[in-house]
């Protein structure tokens, strides 16, 4: 059902080739609803009008197709489509059509591939009949300018229109040549130059491709790079021409990019921001109402143009856009929510956005996070504690068995210094989550409890976080055992942690390891030994695949600042660790063998039987 | 220089086996300087001096080596020795060599492999001399209770001594063997069972592994594992023995575990805390001060036994541990001032911890982490927070160039609620600051401005942050770019994005691929005619290796709570975006060409020349 399909496309793009018109009308309108921008469909379907000569339908389709497609070959059918309805018309026919070529190279005029289109036009105008001397020495001025802008143009044809513009003015007068030629003469030399580089930029570009929404594919990836860095290098002006004419190229180069990369948001988005930049705020409104025609799924666009809308003072245009924002998105409006809360804070005021709150928090798609959002306006901006803690409080009501809002609550009586309720909302919650949704509870009450309590309290609700948790996940009694991991995490503060990057390493290591292992462990614990001979305890350790549920060592913060590790290790003291014992042992070692064997000091734990 | 190297070792062991004692001996104290708990060369060092008969050298070593190697091979080699050097001293000698097997079983009679000894011990009782019936009774019913002792050990001998056992009671009387036996018989079955399951535990160990640092091996790993789950097979108590003789076991493998896994730290640490927890305090504290003795470097230990005297109420030797840690870590004492503050606030109160903080501070290793600590113990233990922030002023003119600091001092006046000061320390920070270090300060000051500013503050700062930013990064000018994904950043909160997975992985990509594109995207951009043909920009775009100090897409951050995901795409407006336009160029199509021509609509910021 993907209706994106490329090569279903061109099947069917062939497909109608072979038939009447009539009938591959309709394939052809399928195929364009999906793909606008795909000038080769357009010129195949036009192509098919013109050789039916409806030029009723030529005229039609081609007033879809070319604003929304500046390519060459599609606007070269055109201006011969034009070329020939008006070829019975003389001198009015004639009018029509040096208008044509003026209207198209206005819009492709500065397409690489342009030059044949730049050559056709003059020798259309050399064509021109003339009968006054007024009327020569006008088509001698106008194909002046049309050369003299062609040769600015960075394409392919550009040194042959070079050598004809030498050749024209040197016919019309070689006085006159000398001046004119030595003034354009860098002006081309600019232009030559410039094509050669852009060449290369354009080689990288698949004029082939169609328009799909974003793959993450790798030739896609290559095709947006392509495109951003030819843009990047018309944005550069390298040819160091008049601002309009640079600004025009680079509209044109965003123009054709989007033909491409119609579906990617980022594109539309720097094009319309690129004419606010330069002043152009109406354009860039302009691009900004096509983007998010084209794009009506992308929420972000919408928050983008809202932004250049407010950015610019206007309100009501950005009101409007937050409002469609709200009521297209019926099941994710949370966000939508909080930003146009803090938008009506910021244009309308504190009361407007009370009211907008109040509403809001009674829609059944009202998450907690508008809660968390309004209350910290109210303390950030209004400073209003008490009614901050009055939004959580009313809150709770409703989400207190939602892990995310208990945190967010704590964070905040945590910067009033709250210790007291702080406790009480853990305690709270605790009691109320089951233990699967409890694990970042416990984890913040443990953090808490290194800040604002003493060792007792510390070790207690770790103890308490381990017995909990440990009755849900796999690793249960295993996981009640203190580890020295435990030890780093409450010794650690900041960046600074109690041992070394390796020994840190070391331990999560075999944290996990261990919590892996555990499922094996628990069972040999509850064995009998009636059943121990059919549990299959063997080498072959499973790992248990990682489970989000489960409390893992955070790899991700362990990163730790650690001077000693230049230091070498240190080996005088590396001895048993029985050295005073033994000592002891040696003192009573003669004369007699006895008091050796009998007053052995016993290792720890080990009482004689 | 690793004095750990297990190949030179063995080498050098086996050239110690040829050489003459005398020679040989230092050999093998400098191995065991290294390997105080490999067993076997302990073993190859006594045989030396057996061999060269020895015995006062032979005591010596057996003195130094047998508690600490609780290894069958080496008692073994006790015992014969005991035996031969008591061989001519009548019953004096043979009451010597039970005393040593009483001592050996007592310590390794637990051994999976001790069943041959536990035989040899019964045969010796067996031979010694009786002459009067009470000694003969009274060996009987020494030899009766070894036996009993015997068959509760899970060796592979047990059947054995189990069949020896039973030929003794029906030898000695038929009517009383049948009452022992019966009793007897569930306890060996269950001796039996366990040791089937014991020796599966007992084969994944290599007994052969020399103890060295951890090194992070695959089979480094999977030794500790094996440990472990022979640990907590022995800790389940699968025999349902009493609990004495339970402990002595899990005491017994606890200590040839650290034979093997000396350099441990976690094996150090659990074992002391299985003490505790069942209650022997005081063999806890001897398992902690062996373990800060064989591991001097291990500071998280320190941590662990300081954590276990203060729990215990013994703060005068928490106290001490903790000034050893302050003492021994000169390059690194922040972390220990840090956490010695806090004990002394708690066990001391505030103005011991006052005090020392203040000739803390003025220590050159002390870092700004302790002014943190401090001042965030004032805050929010004392409710102070005057001196709070008087403790952020004075680190200040101190840690100006920390960012580190700079962010917690951010932080703190957040939760304070001041905005005016938060942006003034921004402000002062940002001026001095080099930019590569002011990366994350200016992105906590976005951050800040999202939360406390409004739409142009935040804006603002952001484009002083790329500007900033891109003086020094390789992207430069493109970096000055704002991009869609700047949006998705402003406009997100908590865990909402305004995009979906989709989108938001399109974008972060795509900002990625950009940053690396600039390079080459900025070199264009100052191109001039003159040099563009000499500028190789091709489409083998180079990516730039991640460096630290780009600020790259935080992908961490990147998981989407999005349910419009199962939503599908609404092609239904995926048109052109010219509709509008299109539809007047039609109105004004027919009947003359020429509106067509000249009153199309021109594209945005496309002009008329």
């Amino acid at each position: 059902m993907d209706i994106y399909n490329i090569e279903a496309a061109e099947i069917l793009a062939n497909e109608a080739q072979l038939l009447p018109i009539g009938e591959a009308a309709p394939i052809y309108e399928k195929l364009l609803a999906t793909f606008p921008t795909a000038a080769k469909y357009w010129k195949q379907y036009v192509e098919a009008y013109m050789a039916a000569k409806d030029d009723e339908a030529t005229k039609q389709i081609f007033s879809r197709c070319l604003l929304s497609c500046l390519q060459i070959n599609l606007w070269r059918c055109y201006i011969n489509f034009i070329r020939r309805v008006n070829d019975k018309r003389g001198s009015e026919g004639l009018e029509e059509t040096k208008k044509a070529f003026d209207f198209m190279l206005n819009y492709v005029g500065n397409d690489v591939a342009s030059g044949p289109v730049w050559m056709d036009y003059i020798a259309f105008l050399k064509s021109m009949p003339v009968v006054t001397p007024q009327e020569e020495s006008h088509r001698m001025t106008t194909v002046r300018k049309v050369y003299q802008k062609a040769i600015l143009v960075p394409t392919n044809h550009v040194e042959q229109l070079w050598k004809d513009y030498e050749n024209f003015e040197n016919s019309v007068s070689r006085t006159l040549a000398k001046g004119l030629l030595s003034e354009y003469q860098p002006k081309f030399n600019s232009a030559k130059a410039v094509y050669r580089e852009r060449k290369k930029y354009i080689d990288d570009i698949d004029w082939n491709m169609l328009a799909v929404p974003p793959t993450g594919s790798y030739k896609e990836e290559q095709q947006c790079m392509a495109w951003k860095r030819l843009l990047a290098f018309e944005k550069g002006n390298p040819q160091r021409i008049d601002a309009t004419t640079a600004n025009r190229r680079v509209t044109f180069t965003y123009e054709q990019c989007l033909m491409y990369l119609y579906h990617h948001p980022d594109i539309w988005y720097v094009y319309g921001m690129w004419h606010a930049k330069n002043g152009s705020m109406d354009s860039a409104i302009k691009i900004f109402q096509r983007a998010v025609k084209a794009l009506p799924d992308s929420e972000v666009l919408k928050y983008a143009f809202a932004e250049l809308e407010e950015s610019r003072g206007a309100i009501q245009p950005a009101k409007t856009i937050y409002e469609s924002l709200i009521a297209e998105n019926a099941s994710m409006t949370s966000l939508a929510h909080i930003q146009f809360i803090r938008f009506l804070r910021r244009t309308e005021g504190i009361e407007a956005a009370r009211k907008y709150f109040l509403d809001a928090r009674k829609l059944p798609s009202c998450t907690y996070h508008v809660y968390v959002a309004y209350a910290t306006m109210a303390f950030c901006l209004d400073k209003d504690a008490k009614v901050a803690q009055s939004v959580f409080e009313a809150g709770l009501k409703r989400f207190m068995h939602e892990p995310g809002y208990i945190l967010e609550y704590a964070d905040f009586l945590c910067r009033l210094n709250d210790d007291r309720n702080v406790r009480a909302l853990f305690e709270r919650a605790l009691s109320l989550l089951p233990p699967e949704e409890s694990i970042e509870v416990w984890k913040r009450f443990a953090q808490f409890e290194q800040t604002y309590g003493d060792l007792s309290s510390m070790l207690k609700v770790e103890q308490r976080r381990k017995e909990a948790l440990s009755r849900t996940s796999e690793d249960a009694l295993s996981a009640l055992e203190n580890t020295l991991y435990d030890v780093v995490s409450r010794y650690s503060y900041m960046d600074l942690w109690p041992c070394s990057t390796k020994e840190l390493d070391y331990l999560s290591r075999h944290e996990w390891l261990a919590k892996n292992m555990a499922n094996k462990g628990d069972k040999s614990i509850v064995l009998t030994s009636a059943t121990l001979a059919t549990v299959g305890v063997g080498s072959n350790t499973k790992l248990l695949p990682q489970s989000a549920k489960v409390v893992r060592p955070e790899i991700s913060r362990m990163v730790i600042y650690d001077p000693r590790q230049m230091k070498g290790p240190d080996f005088s003291t590396t001895s048993s660790g029985y050295t005073k014992e033994v000592e002891e042992i040696l003192k009573m070692f003669s004369p007699q063998m006895t008091s050796f064997i009998t007053n052995l000091p016993a290792i720890e734990g080990m009482t004689r039987t």
